[in-house]
């Protein structure tokens, strides 16, 4: 464990100049992503087969900047041999990008849903309406979480990292009553079957959007407070917040 | 990108033998791992509630080992500074102990489906014979890719790496002709549609450690040969793993 939490002072004006860059790039990769699931969202809710599909094409965008922020990491680690502060920055830099890729492939997975309902399925083997509008529900709650993420994250704001993991609770809830309500219809009008696996996997893919902004947060107060937060309860996330100097 | 791929000479055995007992507790980790998702299996296919449970409870030593790795990572970096093979080395186990946790995640959920088949569904209500069968083989696969991906590891060896992405698309496939045959079940007999849903989970959560494993075996490919091949298809992962030293 790095005990410092002061950032490091840096031997160069370059190096400065570096890490900034690669914490620009980090946000803009976020944005991509965040972007993406909005899109995502909008062809699932309207049926808009078309708009599904250029979210899936784009994934290749995201794909590819993952690597290009881990090679420069990779490159940066080589070359300036970071300590402290620094150094976790780039640790939590790999990390986080890793989870944004996969917020990328969770839209995808929802946009593939989306294209499914919108050319397979006709009127009567679609979801209820009431379905599309718990999935918007859990979707705004969930878009929010991934924005107040990278809010968090531009800013370093340990605090706004707290609040995504208290987000986290409300959004497990909501899909936890989105499943069984959809079950119970499937149940009650088996021709809808079909249709509501398209919206279980979507919020699920929805609910792992959740999970990963969450672990990213992780990565801020570790980043900030130099402390491993993860696996640890809300509580004890709180009490490790708290310290913020 | 860092060009050689020759391991580089490390300045103590100090620092060699922190090198190796990291590699072993990642080993240790994944042979952890390996057997939650075994017991997983055998609770899912046995409809053994009370294993299920031992899995459940199990997970939080993963989780604790994973933020073990991570610190000390953390600690040789800000220490030893390392570059070239050695800096791949740690970049590459810090990726990998996060996939090892998911997979690990994923075990959990298949055990967590056999306690609900187990405790909460009476037999009319449990899936086919036939759907147990497909899950139970497509979960052989995964755990035979798991433990080639660890053997890889242990040997650092890319055709072996190269392997288990070849696994990958016999595991998508046997994914997908379950998945098929669950839903028409489901259709056929909407009783066993809350069962159905368990398997088609317990499926999904196989199909993403086969993911995972193909992740660690992509950091391999990274580690060995210097060259990321995410997001690459196989065709390009094989050339660049014939281009072995």
């Amino acid at each position: 464990m790095i005990e410092s939490t002061q950032f490091s002072q840096h031997i160069s004006r370059q190096f400065n100049a570096e890490l900034e860059d690669l914490r620009q790039q980090v946000l803009i990769m976020g944005g991509m992503v965040e972007e993406q699931l909005a899109d995502a969202l909008e062809a699932l809710i309207e049926l808009d087969g078309k708009k599904g599909q250029s979210v899936i094409e784009a994934d290749i965008k995201i794909n590819a900047m993952e690597v290009n922020i881990d090679e420069e990491c990779a490159r940066i680690l080589a070359k300036r041999q970071p300590a402290a502060g620094d150094l976790r920055l780039i640790v939590a830099i790999i990390k986080t990008i890793t989870d944004l890729e996969r917020v990328g492939d969770e839209a995808e997975k929802i946009a593939k849903m989306a294209v499914h309902m919108a050319f397979d399925l006709d009127n009567e083997a679609q979801p209820q309406k009431s379905a599309f509008s718990a999935v918007s529900h859990l979707g705004q709650l969930v878009k929010s979480m991934l924005h107040n993420t990278l809010d968090a994250l531009a800013r370093l704001d340990v605090n706004a990292a707290l609040n995504v993991a208290k987000q986290e609770v409300q959004a497990d809830k909501e899909y936890n009553a989105l499943s069984r309500q959809v079950i119970t219809d499937m149940n009650t009008d088996p021709a809808r079957i079909s249709g509501g696996l398209d919206v279980l996997w979507s919020a699920r893919a929805l609910e792992r959007i959740g999970d990963h902004s969450k672990n990213i947060c992780e990565y801020i107060i570790y980043l900030v407070q130099g402390k491993d937060v993860r696996h640890t309860s809300l509580k004890e996330m709180e009490e490790t917040a708290k310290k913020q100097r």
